[in-house]
């Protein structure tokens, strides 16, 4: 998992309103995507300089500007002026560390939240942050990954007859912030997946390294919450229908969306019930095989005690050991050896202790 | 136990109010019955579309329809358009992972409840969506076993002088929810047998398996918790007589619910207070039968040690030793070794170690 | 402990208001006793039928009629009849495992309370419900056992001179809660003298019986607390002044009563504390125990492994082994034993492990 | 420490009002001191009939009426008649196990409050009492023990100069507070000083005697606690400004106060957080030693096993056993012995468990 | 780390607004330092005597005195008369066991801040108060250390072109603690890089002493939760625009610094989330690295223990013992032995014990 931190102090002493990149780089080049339809109008391209997205600004047709890619400095500048967006929400939006929020405007209204996915196994997570104005959505990620949560919302746009063809911007945040979360039941199913396993490992082997990778899961399980659980306030602000920019009359489809974030904070809890179930029943299980073995090789060696004693007994060179010149008293050992062992297996079992 | 994110993820990037069924599928046909009754008026009859419901839809008779199964997306996409229903609401009814909820709309009222039983010492929840209109009740179950919990409900309708004949959808609701929460109260009690089951094999053995269980007990208990929680704020909602398609003159009658509902919280509650107990002795109670095992074999072998010390002693081949030529020596010694014995025995026993 | 859900089961599938006796069953005939006073007069009197109570219905007297017993139904049917009390309200009163809960009605207020005491160290729960009218309260007790915690109050009431004869149904209401309340703090002493023992068997010994019976005690205090806990709104409501029948002018009496169920909720927490406190000392002292036995054991026998080696190197055969052909070879061994001993003593000692 | 149901039980059955002490007695004679002052004014003296007080009770000076010890009942019913306070107040005075509270009246304001201090190691709560008129406030102590925590506040009401002789009934109130709340600070700092001391033990010893007295220590805490966490409700009201008697003026001074208080608060939960690290690291610290301990002695066994079995081999009694012949076969042995020890001790040592 | 009730008993029995200084002594010398400035006009210079400053009052530039050093009594009280400053909130400043806070006067406003950094691997925590006027800023640092985090904010003054000149008060109050809360960023970084350290370390060792440093890691924040808390509540009174000396057109820079605080707040509890894990870890890890080395031992001395018997056996000393006179009888036991051991070795390996 990354830093969480992540060169935060970088900005210290910086006059507020800097911008400045704060977060993993990635060393790939900004890429700019435009997507400006209407009802009967549609038209997708990429563009490599912000100042194109300029005449889409001022249309009447609806406009979805992508930018992938945190770290053109100079591009960010100029998004802030052409846009009129206020310097710390680019500040904002350069600083991946944000927690999901959401800040009104007169002119616009601003949403940060975090998309996540798995990557090799760690759970990645990328920040999305959203700029919806009467007309014109801007959103900004981290690394904009091939196939991203947006493709399946791309592909219903180019559809003419989809409603969101038919709808303002609205429309098209919800759309956004539902891909986002919808996204997040996939990322649950993984987590479920690998309780799971968990479980069924747990039943065989109690290795101090699934212990480990329980608690890893644990730690995912957190970073997940902080990601989820603020969306629930997002969400409902643009649920009552006061942020002007969105208006009220998609009120249900918040609503939907609400709901399922709802049901995604429930399930992150559950998970970490579960998760914490899980490492109570390793360390139980980790205990118990501890105490079988223990309890087997004590017992074990309790057995052989007298008759070490016993043997013990006739190696003494005493001058007058009657038993030593019995003719049988060897034998008669052997017998009396077999029958205390016989009887000690006896009553260890009789004692539940076998 | 069935898993918590059932296939949510097939959802993902579909338009919103796409109908889809997301749970376990079960393999029956879906069944449609339909009960129409007034003050001196009964019908009651099992129909295979949903067409033929059409006709109650308008009269002035009291109709509750019953739909069991949630596969046939033909069907409910009527059950949509014949009724007026939200495409979204459409959707919710067939995704089996919602939360219990309310939702008011000018039409229609919608509720999701989760009805609880045992299948085979397994926990299942099934899903049960109400739709409130006026003058008709639409519910919609997974599965619809036989005997289900609202057969009691239905004797009641049969019969004509019960108060239920009387009244409107308000009271209909009522006893559907209170049917609902009756059955929690069955439920309790099994889960109370286990946990009196569970503290008396605690008493006699404590084994790893008997563990596992409890804790498989302990998160049915967080299950039913999910289920019960969030029907206190449905419940309060159609109290407070603010809903108006069910009216305030029966608000005495939620508020009974109501309470029950409490009561199923608390005693879920005090549950979890007492299987948390139950891991606790369990833990204690396995250290406590480990420590004794231990420290009977400890002392057993510990009054050993200086025995068979001594024997090896006598067992030395120095030229001269003393006491190897003492007619009585290997006699002495016996008395010697016993004594010895019992004085460590008489020892450990003052010390409170036996 | 009695089982904490009843029977409740049985009430599955019946309309609601039907009335059935939800709880432990007693046996005993259902007594019905009356008191009916005002300033000048008083008469009391102990009662076959519920109907000779009809007559004290609107006199100007303040009456109190006490039933003791749930379980002749067809007594509590005359009950709601006469007294216009709703159905739901009268199946309330019969089902034991109410929560302590107050609700009001234009005619009358009903209250839910639990009165507690221990019988053979079980720690008893009984309900009672409390009808306040315009003159006229009727409380209902599960077992009314002899000197119940009304016998105080009955004994005021007789005095002319008490200020209960001279006030209204407010004052009695009162009363009655504040004998409850007073109770409590009779069982908080109880529990206290119990805790008190508890530490100090804990410093003598700390064994697995005393371990259950802490953990008894704790579950009693859940139990307690439950008992106690929705008190403080009942009160609290009582105390606005904003219930008609009630009044607002003894407010500063329901203040005081309030402020001693606040003091009972405090040391309950408190006793919680103190005994979680025991469990952990337990918990420590029994691990204290063991380690020192263990401790000590292994020390005795970390002494003898190196004597029993010195021993068994002499004890073998080679052809040459000067030191046993050496004229005090035997005691020279001895010596060094000796002295190895008392060296690993010493060592043992001075590293605190003895 | 002293009982938390300090003989409350005494109380049960007896009407509202009745005054009785409840607390721990001390046998000591109640003591009555005056101060009467006002601007130019000042008169102090020791009286020993609260009808001596009666003619302060209409002047314009500013009275400050302390009372010392709870047991003389008549004294009691004098002030209540005397002054005019209720009967349920003068009851609260007496019982004292209230917990801080205040409550207003039209005539005055009843305040509780709790002062703390160490008398031979064990924290003594006592409970002052304050009734606040116009120009006149009586104080009620348990036992007012030589050198109260009011002493300093004499001394300047005593000095023509001070504040305080220029102020009224608001200010003294706040002073006796501030009074309490500054001794809170002397008790924070024995407290950590023990809380340093135990630290330092623990380094060198981990005792179960230590052990006892952490959690005695943790027990205190949730004390004063108790103590000092209803002062904030209290503080808060006074400054708020809306008592008439205390009036709005001097809320700056409440407000400090209050800050005091919060202080206070912070540093105990500080404390209990630093506690329950205590007997974490004392229980680790415990087990770490006696893992310790253990180790080294069956590695040390360990050692000698081997050995043990290899003199065993060489004692036995075949007839060929052709080492037992060799001029150097008992050489040899002691070689291979040593080497097999300073091998094993090297392997221990490289898989650092030594 | 230092004592948490720095003498603050000192202050007991102090009349209120007592000046006295509460928390460590430094014994520096105190400073005073000034910057001067409106739009086109900028001095700066340090100067020995509050007199000095008095000239600044009432200009309509600008200004911000910073004061170093909390021991000059007299100096502060100068400081109270000249500025108008309540002798309580003077006790504030002095007193630096003040939690953070801000207090409105119709004049200034006080704002009590923390400013935490670490000094030789301890975290020290430095009370800085500010005093806000009409054009005024006066800070007091308890040690004003070289470099402190002020620096930056000074230079950005020096610049003739920031926005700083061209803004009142309100922004420089922004300022002043947009750099305290960045410096928070700092400290955090260095606790995660603390964290980092640890959980590699854990891998490799689990000493004791590792477990105190991580307890001491948790402990220090603690400290920094205290510090950071309040300061929430502190920067959304400043928000909301209803303070008039800061006013509300700079509100949108205080969201910026609000947001900034609650990743701070969020980072902190993951931090103890993480640390708490790091405990459980090494918990885990000791006593998982304790059973293996027990569990080896006990598997090597159980091979021994019937080897050994059997070595007992044939020292016996029986006069017939017929294996005794085998030719290779020796030969044939040593290979039963190696045999014995083998086939136990294998067992446990298939048990899985090694």
């Amino acid at each position: 998992m990354s830093r969480y931190t992540k060169g935060v102090s970088k900005k210290k002493g910086l006059k507020p309103g800097s911008l400045i990149h704060v977060g993993n780089s990635t060393g790939k080049k900004t890429e700019i995507h435009i997507i400006d339809y209407k009802d009967d109008y549609f038209e997708e391209k990429d563009v490599h300089s912000i100042d194109e997205c300029l005449k889409y600004r001022d249309t009447d047709n609806m406009t979805w500007i992508n930018i992938n890619g945190l770290e053109d400095i100079d591009l960010y500048e100029k998004v802030g002026k052409y846009f009129g967006v206020h310097s710390l929400i680019m500040e904002d939006i350069l600083n991946t560390n944000q927690r999901p929020k959401i800040e009104e405007f007169e002119k616009y209204i601003f949403i940060v939240l975090k998309m996540i996915y798995f990557r090799e196994d760690k759970l990645v997570v990328e920040q999305v942050s959203i700029i919806c104005m009467e007309n014109l959505i801007i959103t900004f990620q981290e690394e904009g990954k091939d196939g991203d949560v947006f493709g399946n919302l791309r592909d219903r746009i180019r559809n003419t007859k989809s409603k969101i063809r038919k709808t303002g911007v609205g429309y098209l945040t919800y759309a956004l912030i539902d891909s986002i979360v919808d996204n997040y039941f996939v990322i649950l199913e993984k987590v479920e997946d690998k309780i799971e396993n968990f479980e069924e490992s747990l039943m065989t082997t109690a290795t101090n390294n699934l212990f480990n990778e329980v608690y890893n899961l644990k730690r995912q399980m957190i970073f997940l919450w902080k990601a989820v659980w603020p969306l629930r306030e997002i969400i409902n602000t643009l649920q009552r229908g006061e942020v002007e920019i969105i208006g009220s009359d998609i009120s249900i489809y918040f609503k939907d969306v609400y709901d399922h974030t709802v049901q995604v904070i429930d399930t992150i809890e559950l998970f970490r019930d579960m998760i914490a179930g899980l490492l109570d029943t390793y360390l139980s299980s980790a205990s118990n095989k501890m105490n079988e073995i223990m309890k087997f090789l004590t017992i074990f060696s309790t057995i052989f005690i007298p008759l070490s004693f016993l043997v013990g007994v006739y190696g003494m060179n005493f001058d007058y050991m009657p038993e030593l010149k019995f003719r049988y008293g060897y034998a008669v050992l052997w017998v009396i050896m077999i029958s205390l062992s016989a009887f000690m297996l006896m009553y260890f079992r009789k004692k539940k202790w076998l």
